[in-house]
C-alpha cells in the first residue's frame, strides 16, 4: 500500500533533515512539482510495531551467547575460523532462513605466537604486551634496545633517524575518545614502517584504546613494500603510563622484547550468507551484516559477534512474526575483516556487475549499540522513504543523519561501487574500553543496549525491503559519487 | 598540655559511642568519680591542623608512584624481593626519618611458572587462568579432565566421593561484596585438600574478587599435611561466566590445564622499619605500616603499595612540620605478607616481650582509602582519648566504631599478643575489583582518596604518640582478651 505526496510538501523538511550534506538539493528544487513514493499510514504502523515487538525479544542476546559460548575467539586461519563458519551455517539454518550458503575467501594467514615484553633497565619490570597482527617475529631469544618516544605518529614521521637508529620506537599516543581511533590507528598500522626506514629494530605502541586496565589492545598493522620488517607490538595503557613515568626519570629505559608471531601461508575462509527471501522482488535485496571473525585474544563479541547477532536476529525477527519482505533480506557476516576487510573486498568484488540489485547495505560493526543515529547514501528520489524511517526509528532515541552514510567496513566495498547504504551509527563511548582486548567477553552484554539495536536494524531491513521506492544502488547520482 | 576531666561526665557518651562492643563497660561505671587524662584543646587543634595539612600533601602519592615505578611487582622470594627492601630502607633515609634498620623473614619461596588452560570439549577455547600461590605443578605438558562444579567451598565439602573422583573440581563461588571475601576465600585456601580427599585431580575457582574483567586474581593456597597436593587455579569472572555456560548444555565439559609452579627453596627477606624517634618516651611507639612484598601478576599499587607510601607519608608529614612526638612511631613495611603473614608473625615474635611499649599498632592494607571508620582496641582509661581522635578525625567522613578493633593483618600478631590496637577501616568498594590481579596499578589511584588516608593515620600516630594515657598493651584487659 502506498501512498503518494506532492514532493512540494516535502522539501522544507527535507532539506532540514539533510541539510549542509544534501545530496543534490538541486534536483529536487528543480522538481517540486513531481510525485515521489513515500509508505502508507498501515505501513507505518507494521513497522512501528516490529519496532516496539524486536526491542522485546532477546534472539539477539541468545544468538551471541551462543557464537561466544559455543565458539569464543575465532581468528581468521585458525581452527576457530573454520569452527565459526560451520556455526554461522547451522544457526542460520536453526533460525529459518530460507536460504543458507557460503562464498569462498583466501588471504595469507598469520599467527599470534609467544609474546613477552620486560623493561630490563633501569627499573627491571614485566610488561605486558601483545603482537600487532602481521607482526613478524623477533630473533628467538629476543631483543633489547633502548625506547626512544614519539608522541604521535607524525611526529616519528617528523623525527631524524639519528634519533631513531638501533632503537625500539614507542608511540604514546592515547586515545580519548573513540573519534580519535583514525589518527591513533596510524601509529598501529603504519608505525613499523615508518620506524624501520629510520632504523628501529621494533616498535612497540600504546593500545589504541580508551580503557584503563591492563590490557593490550592488538590490531592489524601493514608493512610497505621495500621497506624492512621490524617486529611490532602494543602495551597496555597502564604499562604506556608505567614506561612514560620511567623515561621522565632521565635516564635510557631499554626494553626486551620476545615474539614469535608471522606469515603461515594462505587459507580460505568463507563469507556465510542467509536470506529471507522476498515476496516481490526476490532478485533484489537488502544487505546488513557484521563480520564473523574477530581476535583471538577475547571472545569477539563485542567486535563483532554482537553485529552478526544484531543482523541475523533483526532479520529472523521479521521472518519469526509472518511478516513477508517484498525484497530479499540478506545477512552477511563477513570472513576475516580484522586482518585487511578480506571478506568486504571479496562480496563487492562477487556483486560488482549485479549492484543495481543491492536495495540497500548497512553493517553492524561498532558493538552492541544502541542506534544512535541513521544517516543514508540514497539518491533523492528516496529522500522521503528515509525520513520515514528515520520517523519510525525516532522513538528508539535514532536521530536523522545526513545522506553521506558509511555503512560499515565491509559494506564499504559496495559503497564504493556504487550501491545504496545507510549508516546505522551504534554508540561507541565504550566500544574502544574492550576492542581487540582479551576483555572483550560476553559478559559486558547488556540486552536494553543490544534489543535496540536489533530493533533499528529490523526496521531498516524491513522498510528497506518493503519500500515504494528504489534507493538508486548503480544509478546516478550514487553511481558517480564515492 | 593535659586537660582533665572527671569521666562522670563522659560516659553516656562513651556507652553511647563503644555500644554494645564495649570493653568492660562495668569496670568504667564503677570507677565513675576517678579522673582521665585527655587532650587540651591546644593539642587538638594542633591534630586538626595536621589533619587538614596532611590531606592537601601529595606525599603518599609521590612515594607509590616511585615505589609502583622503580621496582612494581615485588613477589616474595623474588629478585624484586630484595629491589623492593633496597628501595625501602634507601626512601626511609631520603624522608628524614630519624632511624631505618631491617629484620630478617625466612620463609619457603615459591616460584610461577607457565599457565595455560583451554576447554578442550565440547567447544575449544582457552581459559585465563592463574596458579594460586603454593600451587604444585601438572605433570608436563598438562592435565585434562571433566570438570565438576560446585557453588561454594561448602557445597564441595557436602559432595560424594563418586562425584569428584578423577574430575578438575570447579568452584564457582561469586564475590558480590568486599564483605564476602572470608567465606568465598576458603575455596580458594582449603579448596584443594579438600577436593584431593575426593580423589580429584586439580581444582579450579572462580577468581575470589569482584570485577567482571578478564584478570583471574591469584592468592595463596595451602595443603593440609597427609593429603595428596593437586595443582590449583583460578579463572577470572569472565571465563567463569563462560564455562558455566557451557557446563549449563547438559555435556560433559573437559579442560586442560597446565602449569610449572612450585616451591622453591627458602629464602630470607626483611621487615624494614623507620622510626621518628619520641622526643620524651622514646622508647614507646606507635606502630604504623603495611606489607611490602606483593603479588607478581600486577605492580603491587593498592595491595600494599598503598598502605606502604600511605604510613610512610603519614609519619614523614609529622616531621616534615617539625612537629615532636613524645612517643616514638615507628612504620613497619612487612616481609611476605601474601603468602603466609611471615613478615608480622616474625615481627610479633621478636616483639613479644616488649609489649608494653607498644603504644598502639594499626595497618593500612585494603587499599588508597578514604579511611571510613576508627575503631580501638584500648583499655577503659583510653576511650576518653580514643574520642577526642575519632572527634579530630570526623571533619575526614570518618565514624567511630567500636572497640574491638582489628589492626589489620601483620598487626594481627600484635594484638594477640595483647598490642594496643586501632583499626583505620578503608573503604573496599573497589578493591577486590583489582586485588591479586594484574589491573592493581598506579593508574588506579586517585590523589583525593590517597591523601585523606594519609590524614587519618597521620592524627592516628600524632595522637597515639602524644596521648597523655598509655593505650594498655600488655596490661589487663587487653592481655587476657585476644
Amino acid at each position: 500500500m502506498l501512498k503518494r505526496v506532492k514532493v512540494l510538501t516535502m522539501t522544507a523538511a527535507l532539506l532540514a533533515a539533510f541539510g549542509s550534506n544534501l545530496l543534490l538539493g538541486n534536483a529536487i528544487a528543480a522538481d517540486k512539482t513531481s510525485e515521489v513514493s513515500v509508505f502508507s499510514d498501515k505501513d507505518l504502523n507494521t513497522a512501528a510495531w516490529l519496532r516496539d515487538a524486536a526491542r522485546l525479544d532477546n534472539a539477539s542476546y541468545r544468538i551471541l551467547e551462543s557464537l561466544t559460548t559455543e565458539v569464543g575467539p575465532r581468528m581468521a586461519g585458525t581452527p576457530a575460523d573454520a569452527r565459526a563458519v560451520a556455526w554461522a551455517e547451522a544457526k542460520f539454518k536453526e533460525l529459518g532462513f530460507d536460504k543458507v550458503w557460503k562464498e569462498p575467501v583466501t588471504f595469507p594467514s598469520w599467527q599470534r605466537g609467544e609474546e613477552k615484553a620486560e623493561i630490563v633497565a633501569p627499573f627491571p619490570q614485566p610488561l605486558t604486551i601483545t603482537a600487532l597482527g602481521n607482526s613478524i617475529a623477533t630473533p628467538a631469544g629476543g631483543l633489547t634496545a633502548e625506547l626512544v618516544q614519539f608522541a604521535t605518529f607524525k611526529d616519528l614521521q617528523a623525527a631524524s633517524p639519528d634519533a631513531v637508529k638501533g632503537k625500539i620506537v614507542f608511540i604514546n599516543h592515547k586515545m580519548q575518545t573513540a573519534a580519535d581511533y583514525g589518527s591513533v590507528q596510524a601509529g598501529r598500522t603504519k608505525g613499523a614502517s615508518e620506524a624501520a626506514r629510520k632504523g628501529a629494530v621494533a616498535i612497540v605502541i600504546r593500545s589504541v584504546g580508551t580503557d584503563s586496565h591492563r590490557f593490550p589492545h592488538t590490531g592489524v598493522m601493514n608493512y610497505e613494500d621495500g621497506v624492512e620488517k621490524i617486529p611490532a607490538a602494543a602495551m597496555s595503557n597502564s604499562d604506556a603510563d608505567m614506561v612514560v613515568r620511567m623515561i621522565k626519570r632521565g635516564k635510557p629505559v631499554s626494553l626486551k622484547l620476545s615474539l614469535s608471531s608471522g606469515a603461515n601461508g594462505s587459507y580460505t575462509s568463507y563469507n556465510v550468507i542467509g536470506e529471507i527471501t522476498g515476496s516481490e522482488l526476490p532478485n533484489e535485496y537488502v544487505l546488513m551484516g557484521g563480520h564473523l571473525d574477530s581476535w583471538d585474544l577475547g571472545t569477539g563479541t563485542i567486535d563483532d559477534g554482537a553485529g552478526c547477532a544484531i543482523t541475523m536476529a533483526a532479520a529472523e525477527f521479521i521472518k519469526r512474526q509472518g511478516l513477508k519482505p517484498k525484497r530479499s533480506i540478506r545477512v552477511v557476516l563477513f570472513a576475516n575483516e580484522e586482518q585487511g576487510l578480506f571478506g568486504g573486498k571479496a562480496y563487492a568484488a562477487a556483486n560488482e556487475k549485479q549492484i543495481s540489485k543491492i536495495q540497500a547495505a548497512a553493517e553492524a560493526d561498532s558493538g552492541q549499540g544502541p542506534v544512535t543515529q541513521l544517516s543514508s547514501f540514497v539518491r533523492p528520489e528516496a529522500f522521503a522513504v528515509v525520513k520515514q524511517m528515520q520517523a519510525v526509528m525516532a522513538p528508539l532515541g535514532v536521530v536523522a543523519g545526513d545522506n553521506n552514510a558509511y555503512p560499515g567496513p565491509d559494506m564499504g566495498s559496495l559503497r564504493s561501487l556504487g550501491a545504496a547504504s545507510f549508516g546505522l551509527t551504534l554508540k561507541a563511548d565504550d566500544y574502544f574500553d574492550l576492542h581487540h582486548t582479551p576483555d572483550d567477553t560476553f559478559d559486558k552484554i547488556e540486552p536494553a543496549r543490544i534489543n535496540q539495536a536489533t530493533a533499528a536494524f529490523a526496521v531498516y531491513a524491513w522498510m528497506s525491503a518493503n519500500s515504494p521506492v528504489n534507493f538508486g544502488s548503480g544509478q546516478e547520482p550514487l553511481k558517480s559519487r564515492k
